[in-house]
């Protein structure tokens, strides 16, 4: 079997380290491994697979011999690199939002439509983490039902906002726990721990987030229904590291409880969570530190308009996993084997 | 002016010791205030506005020489005294939802119907905490645009477990501060701390909960739309005393952005908290502690059908005031002055 070099771009981060366990965990057919990472951290080791890795800085001469390249860095930063990959002939498959909308670039969720993948030309992205767990969700039922419309509201996780977030909760969360004031917020606009800010990203004109819009562009383009309307808020919670997603959804045929239940459990990638009768419905904290999404909740939507068939389901997933690391080194396992050129 | 009796059902709960601060602030024609409680909390004495007064238990014979009671206790409680209140002429306001649905039985948000105040034969009830707080915010809509649907997803805070669910919230924040092993739930099903509980109430055969059931039963009630299409998501987060509230609405007439902001400004009760550039939202830190129901986020819906006109807002309150004990002595007041008999 052909072995693959791969680089992680943004090594030292939350999703760039996630990446590193989930190439091992998905048994990706790994050559040479190398991490990249800005001037400050390179020197630095770090132990993977029994060996002694050495953070390199991030430069076009460090993509030498890379076969697939795992961004898991800002945008501009994923900018920079994308020229550099298609000139070395590396595949890069992307987490930033930089290529998500370029109509020439795939945006893949592996379970719902990996087949993207084979006409890319150099560049995959990785879509965002609120649109991979809420779509895992919707996609086995848009499927049998004739999906109309969509409306989402998120609760989202610190983790989403990277190291600094995760610790800037825990920070709170400890001075609240002693009785002492709370650190000053820097990775988010106001204090998390008791609070919720229902700000994630910037604000367009229509007063919508940026994170709302990507669940719309990014969910139209994934399920291959560009007109799909799709309304969305995003609010972040005092969770760690699940993401969870109240979604009311509407059909133009019946999709009855019992054959989304059936949908979704058959659905590879989705934990069907859904026994209400015993308390047993998907949370953020049981939903962590796996790749599964939990799916539960699911019941017939009372508010549905005439004519309209509706549902309404919770769904929780680990935003730094299913909604990043591993959703990317699945594509690139893909691009390494089943569409290997 | 002639004053009023007062006795307060439950007067050692959170909401109980709420009401007696709302009197003060709400400038209620007071006479006596009698605080009644279990026979184990009978006894004990608490300040009231420079007096010391003793907690009776809640027996029958308590209520004579009473005018309105206040109800702050569970619906066994509720019913247990409701006839009693009938025989001695006291008027009943009752926060439980043992006679919410009751044709005979007002169910008021002053704001929005306290014409139903007129009707009442001996009980008025006050809704349920989300209900009253999604209202706030969705009732000055309702009625410019001819409402016809809404979908709701709620983040609701620990205090709607009463005492028992601040202090749980409370110890698991400190057990996780100190890195210590959380102490075992009791007041939720599962850990509260960095987790969303999607599940209040007990569960119907449809999979909905008792909890998301109230917004749509109690909310056809008070805004006097028998067959409004309601859908609700109710989910336990970890704050402390201020539920939020995501909204989706349909309306049969165009209602612009520009249209709501200024009803929702001009609604009495109501705190108009939307200027999106400049980071500013309602957040559950800040409208904790105050009566005024905050709502901003406000935009076009853009998932709305064809035909269809949508908004989405974002709204929060103080569940133990404006969604319970605020609301309550709000309605006593208006039956001791504007419909005193």
């Amino acid at each position: 079997m052909k072995l693959y070099n791969v680089a992680i771009l943004g090594a030292t981060g939350v999703v760039g380290k996630q990446m590193m366990e989930c190439l091992l965990e998905q048994d990706f057919p790994l050559g040479e491994l190398k991490l990249l990472a800005s001037a400050r951290s390179a020197g630095k080791t770090v132990e993977f697979n029994g060996q002694t890795l050495t953070i390199q800085e991030a430069t076009p001469e460090a993509l030498d011999g890379v076969d697939i390249l795992l961004g898991a860095a800002e945008n501009d930063i994923a900018e920079r690199f994308a020229p550099v990959c298609r000139e070395k002939g590396v595949v890069f498959v992307d987490n930033s939002s930089a290529f998500r909308l370029d109509p020439e670039v795939p945006l893949v969720v592996p379970e719902i439509n990996a087949q993207d993948i084979a006409w890319h030309t150099g560049i995959i992205a990785n879509p965002n983490c609120s649109t991979i767990i809420g779509l895992m969700a919707v996609a086995p039922l848009a499927a049998i039902g004739g999906l109309k419309r969509m409306v989402v509201s998120t609760y989202q996780a610190a983790s989403g906002a990277g190291i600094r977030g995760l610790q800037e909760l825990e920070a709170q969360m400890q001075a609240m726990g002693r009785g002492e004031q709370l650190p000053e917020p820097s990775a988010f606009a106001y204090q998390l721990c008791s609070n919720l800010i229902p700000q994630i990203g910037g604000f367009d004109e229509e007063g919508y987030t940026s994170e709302e819009m990507k669940l719309q562009n990014e969910g139209r383009k994934i399920l291959h229904m560009p007109n799909l309307p799709i309304g969305c808020t995003c609010v972040r919670v005092p969770v760690m590291r699940s993401h969870s997603e109240s979604i009311t959804l509407e059909f133009d045929d019946e999709v009855t409880v019992a054959a989304a239940r059936d949908a979704l459990a058959a659905a590879p990638g989705v934990k069907l969570v859904d026994d209400p009768a015993n308390k047993v419905y998907p949370m953020p904290l049981d939903s962590s530190d796996q790749d599964l999404v939990y799916v539960g909740r699911i019941r017939r939507d009372i508010s549905a308009p005439e004519g309209s068939y509706g549902l309404a389901l919770w769904c929780c997933g680990d935003q730094i996993r299913k909604g990043a690391a591993s959703n990317a080194v699945q594509i690139a396992k893909l691009v390494a084997t089943t569409y290997a050129r």
